[in-house]
């Protein structure tokens, strides 16, 4: 047995490229590629967090799109991976519907060190000892605000590959590739 | 020095849900999301496979709009990434833009056991040792045709996590952990 392991994505507060805060659109492949990638890695479910309600709306739309109408029939398993999908004005409201701040674990992912990090191996014997259950939390845009980053419990590392600077993954990627260094099967 | 890697999305031909062998449409973001990814692991180019020539030419509509528009001035970095895309008719034009079949190793990648496969840690050892450059190929639909498998070099195993028995990654996210584990800093 290991902790429980929910995957946030934030749209509010995150940054634009000049580093301003702002809020970013629903992207529908976001919704799709992260809860498919988060029921590969047995995550107990998905937070879109977005302030606006009528992107909220979009999201139950697409949900209920898959969930009811004939593409859930079509592709099952898409339809699976979008049970996991919740989607909530804040994120306290994320840590409300999971018992509370203090119930749990939040960590924060970044392209950039923006405080001492975690690595992915230390993230990974963490996750596979006893303890509450950890939110693994994304941001969309240029990335999460520096308050959601300083106000988490840890960080992990940024991703990189090949020895190259290169830091510009998209959201999609950065976090199917960090479920799979924190519980891939090896 | 490593193995030149290369990264391949075929189009055709692929397999649908009935296992027949079809032509699928190219979609922007795994033309941006697979780009981003192999500029990251450090990959020296990323082909689109199609035979559709007004598919080919939405792909060079696009790469013109990062690569001369004003995109490309507003994200530097993705133009960075969509510099290593070519989009090709065949998996034939591919093998000759880098030399031939016989100058290179052509891995494919498959969410199902086709054939004895070999794992990542295998595939990241021979990547440092020397040996001719290696195509990466993934499947777009519901994977690739057995033909483009049965004449591959090597098959790399199925990727899963947590134990879990669903495998329904998005093309974008396996290609994202695949590179990672075959090129990513540990």
């Amino acid at each position: 047995v290991s902790r429980a392991l929910h995957v946030v994505l934030v749209h509010y507060p995150v940054l634009d490229a000049a580093k301003a805060i702002v809020t970013t659109a629903i992207t529908n492949l976001d919704i799709h590629d992260i809860a498919r990638s988060a029921r590969t890695f047995g995550c107990g479910s998905y937070f879109l967090v977005h302030p606006i309600e009528a992107q909220r709306a979009l999201v139950a739309r697409i949900l209920t799109h898959w969930q009811e109408g004939s593409s859930g029939r079509r592709i099952p398993a898409r339809k699976d991976a979008l049970a996991l999908v919740r989607a909530v004005p804040t994120l306290e409201d994320v840590y409300n519907e999971l018992g509370g701040r203090d119930a749990i674990e939040v960590w924060v992912t970044s392209a950039q060190v923006a405080r001492p990090p975690i690595s992915f191996a230390e993230g990974r014997v963490r996750l596979e000892g006893a303890g509450p259950p950890v939110l693994l939390v994304f941001g969309t845009g240029w990335g999460l605000a520096p308050e959601v980053i300083a106000a988490a419990d840890a960080a992990l590392e940024p991703i990189s590959g090949a020895g190259a600077p290169y830091k510009h993954l998209s959201v999609r990627a950065a976090c199917a590739i960090a479920l799979d260094r924190l519980r891939g099967d090896r």
